[in-house]
Parts: structure tokens; C-alpha cells; sequence
């Protein structure tokens, strides 16, 4: 008998990291990437989709199914992409490079209505990793609330708790895109991770790794070197300190794979959903002494062991398209 | 031959939690309560400085040498208590009541000579625990640096890492008192350990302990329990989702005598110095990725633990005084 694989949906807005993230979790030979829902935040959600189609075809996965989600947070009713999303990810969320377009379109399902069917097919088999805005999460909670206790796990890639944000002094950019949408989840019980700027911002690539995938000589790997080098150079204008590019999207791909990636803390989280603060998470005084935790953050990663891994999937996965 | 014991300062602003403090102190066997320093922050310094000898009277520890510190913050040239804190520890800062008078005064030598002079006499056996403002600290750390490598270790109460603030939703009220100060502090390399909300809200006090020590029928006994129920009448209107007090600053002594009482993350942090985010603690993302981390930042705590220790220290001391 053969211990099933743990099944994963990834809820992607498909930008640079998005697109590695998209690639880890195609490569970890430890879980079933089912499916791709798209969000919009470092791009709009047609782009986005599109994004994953083009990248799924070029890594050779055009049986991974992609799904349209939200197009606009929960409480307004249009999205922009920020100057600073289109300057870090490119106009077009994949470093202005044109991709070969792939053969196929985005399935008819709704991307809601696809986790909520999975979450009831695959139950505590099933991992959910939403690397931008909460929006599609939300929404499927409050279209069936059951799959709250059906969901084995989420690790959301999203909110800064132990260092400033990125769009703000207290907030990150996938929770500040719609902060209603993450208070909901964040207040539920379902079993999270945050893996946010915390951690994310201390698992750095750099050019020394997209060399390497260079002299592969494949499409992909060029095609991903490219990106990962249009992104080194965008955090150099924005994130000078860091010294590389980090590694958000794909961070939240290999814990929910492997928790032991990340120490942890236990908490209840809320969001501010309003003024200054908005899209600040932050523990719940009001939950603080509660007996249950739902919700753990990531404070502190093995970074060197968190980036053989993702080398270790990637490079032979690009090698061989 | 006998292990020497370890030898703490205090650096109290005199209210009422910072009362508990110093009778932890004095009554735990596994240190010695060499000096306390008094600051501004609950109270004017004189006023915390006449408590703290009131207060050493009351427990018959007339010989701990206690010592006048900063009257205000380093950056300014005055200090007004504010109401809040008249509100939570009485207008001073001994829930109004009237203490019988020490018999004596507090020493010539300054606050920040005596822990200069103590920090070299004593090197790492010194573990110095501040629970207001870190103004004395900073200004000894300028006066002499070299303290930063002698001193064997700093407990600090204030800060609020993971939870909102108290005087601010960023912001707690000792680090609010003097920012520039506490930079310099988490800035040095000093080793810290913050005791801040994050902790200090999840330890309470109820009337349940105070019924306690008012059936031991002593002139300490009384006074506590008066002082507490006090603090616990004042936390129902400030903070009435925690239903009880907090024990902010007895939390920091236990802490400092034995660091397994919390579960701890080590950051690098800094404190913002103006403007709506005055008085924050945050990890400090310039220097997230340095390989050295010098404080950690308590983040969970046994609090059942914690509160028998607190019980059995000051319990036996109030019986028999």
C-alpha cells in the first residue's frame, strides 16, 4: 500500500516569485499540484491566469487545470496593480518577458468553486497556498463553511508580525490588498501558517544561482533565469539591505511541505482593516488567552537548508524542459 | 565550595506592578536584590524613589541601597505623569495609599554610577532588570561602553512585539517613555531579553490571590492586597477583555532568574523614534540577516508556572511581615 500524496492547490497572482513557487511545487516529488486558481495583486487576474498557462506549458504541465478568481477584493469593486508590483514583477508580472502562449484556456469552474469541491474531495489530504490576496479563501468560507474543518492545511504566503511591512510600516502587500478578506480567514478556525516578510525576507537568491541555471541551456531554464534577474535587479532599487531577492511565494510552497523549514510561534492574528494600520497583522488581544490557536507563524527559517531544497527541485525540472 | 548567587538591580518607576517586582525579588532564593534605581514613569522619580524605600521598609529589607535615576527622557528636559497611569496605580502610584515612612533616604551615589560600578565589580553574575523607561540604561551605556560586555544579562518589562500597544496600537509605555533611549539599548550589544505585552498580558492576577494574602492578617499582607485590588479594579475599565491585572513587571524578575518560564524568538529589533509609530518595537529589517542576534523577545509563557512561583516567593514573605 502506497501512502497517498498530499494533494496542493495554489492560489497564485502571478508574478516572479509566483512563478517559482509555481515551479517548486510542480517539482516536489512529495505532493500533487492539482490545481492553480489565479488572484489578481502583482498582476491583474486575466494576466495572471494567463501566466501560469504560458509557465505550465513551458515546464511540460499542461494537465495541471487553472482556475479564474477574483478579480477585485471583497469590499470594492475594481483593482489597479500598484506602480511597485509592475516595478518589481514587470508590466506583465513575468519581467516583460512574452512567453509562449500555451495551447489551452482557464478551466470554466470557478476558482471558489474548485477548493470548495477539493476541500470536500481530498479533505485533510489537501494543502492550500494562497501567495496573494486572501479574496478567493474568504469567499469560498463564507459559500460553504464546512470546509473550514474539511481543509488539512493552509500556508499563506502574507503579513509582516515581527518586522515593518512592505507597503506600509505595518503591512504587506497580499494582506493590504484586501485586509476584510484575511481578517476573515485569520478569525476562522482554520489551520494556518503565515510564512510572511518575517522569514520570507531572509531566503535570498542571487545571481550566482540564476548563473547556474543559465549554462542548462534549456528554454525554461533561461526563460527563468531571466525573470529571477529582472527581479534581482527591481529589489536593488527597492530593497538595497537585502542584497538579493526574496524568495516569498516559494518560502510558503516548501513549508506547507515541510513545516520544519520555519520555527514557529502559536497565535491568534486579527487584521486592521482600516486608516493607517490597515492590513497590520497582529495578535488578538481579545484571543490571547484563548486555549485554542488555529493559526501559527513563521519567525525564523533554516535558511541554507530551505535553499538546497528549492535548487535541488527546480534545477532538474528546468534542466529537462 | 558554593555557587555564588546571581545579583540583580532593579530600575523601577514605583507603581503598583513594579511593587510586586521588588517583593519577587527580595523573596526569591536564587538572587540578590543588591540596588534599586528609581526612574520616572508611573510616577515622578522622587515619588517612585520614597515608594521603593516604603515599600523595603514594609518587608524589612532596609538594607538594599536604593539610588535616584534620570528624572525624565534623555531627548527632553521634563516628564509629566499621564493620566492613564495615575488612573491604573493611583495618583502615587501606590493606589493612594499612605505607606509608613522609611526611615531613611536614598543614597548620594546617582542611579547610573552604582550600576556602572556594579556592572564592573559583579560582570556576568549582574542581571539588571529595568521595568520603566530604559533612560538609566542608555545613559550608563554611554558614559561607559565597556558595561555593554560586563553586564550578564538585562530583563527588560516594556516593548509589544506580537500584541498592539498600550498607549498606542503600536506602542508600549515604558519603550513610549524614552524611544531614543530604548534604540540605543536594543541597538548596543547588549544581551536582552524583552518581557513585553506579548507575555506580560497573558500572566493575571485576580481577586482570588489577594483574598489569599488578606486571610494572612500582616501589615505586608494588607497593603498588597490593597495595592492589587486597586490595579485589578483600574484593569476592568482600561483592559476588560483580560479580566484580571497583568503582571508586567514581576514577569521581567521571574524571567531574568530563570528564562525557561517563556518561550523566546531571537530578533535583532529597533524602536521608531517619531511621528504615529513613536515607541514601536520591531525587528529590525537592516539587520534581520546578521549572523550575531544579541536580544531575544519572550513571545509565549507558562503561565501557570509562573504564577505558582510568584505565589510561593511572595506569599511567605508577606506572612511574616
Amino acid at each position: 500500500m502506497s501512502i497517498s500524496k498530499k494533494k496542493m492547490i495554489l492560489d497564485l497572482d502571478t508574478g516572479i516569485d509566483d512563478a517559482l513557487a509555481l515551479a517548486y511545487a510542480l517539482a516536489d516529488p512529495d505532493c500533487d499540484l492539482i490545481g492553480i486558481i489565479g488572484s489578481y495583486g502583482n498582476v491583474y487576474v486575466e494576466q495572471g491566469v494567463q501566466n501560469s498557462l504560458d509557465l505550465l506549458a513551458l515546464l511540460g504541465a499542461n494537465d495541471v487545470p487553472v482556475y479564474s478568481g477574483a478579480q477585485h477584493a471583497s469590499y470594492t469593486d475594481s483593482f489597479s496593480v500598484l506602480p511597485v508590483s509592475a516595478q518589481i514583477h514587470g508590466k506583465n508580472g513575468v519581467a516583460n518577458i512574452k512567453l509562449s502562449k500555451a495551447k489551452r484556456t482557464p478551466e470554466k469552474t470557478s476558482g471558489v468553486d474548485f477548493l470548495i469541491d477539493a476541500a470536500h474531495k481530498y479533505k485533510d489530504q489537501l494543502l492550500f497556498v494562497p501567495t496573494g490576496p486572501l479574496t478567493n479563501l474568504a469567499a469560498a468560507i463564507e459559500k460553504d463553511p464546512t470546509i473550514i474543518d474539511l481543509i488539512g492545511h493552509v500556508t499563506l504566503m502574507g503579513g509582516a508580525l515581527t518586522v515593518p511591512g512592505n507597503v506600509s510600516p505595518v503591512a504587506e502587500a497580499n494582506i493590504h490588498q484586501d485586509p476584510e478578506a484575511a481578517n476573515e480567514v485569520f478569525s476562522s478556525r482554520l489551520p494556518l501558517t503565515m510564512v510572511g516578510l518575517d522569514v520570507t525576507t531572509r531566503t535570498l537568491l542571487t545571481r550566482h544561482e540564476t548563473k547556474h541555471w543559465r549554462k542548462l541551456g534549456t528554454k525554461a531554464a533561461t526563460v527563468y533565469a531571466d525573470l529571477v534577474d529582472y527581479y534581482i535587479d527591481a529589489y536593488k532599487t527597492t530593497n538595497p539591505h537585502l542584497h538579493g531577492c526574496a524568495l516569498h511565494d516559494p518560502l510558503a510552497v516548501g513549508v506547507a511541505i515541510d513545516p520544519s523549514l520555519v520555527e514557529k510561534i502559536a497565535l491568534n492574528l486579527k487584521v486592521e482593516v482600516k486608516d493607517i494600520y490597515e492590513g497590520r497583522t497582529i495578535g488578538d488581544e481579545t484571543r490571547l488567552n484563548n486555549p485554542t490557536v488555529t493559526t501559527d507563524v513563521a519567525v525564523n527559517v533554516d535558511k541554507d537548508r530551505f535553499l538546497d531544497k528549492f535548487m535541488n527541485r527546480l534545477t532538474p525540472l528546468f534542466a529537462a524542459h
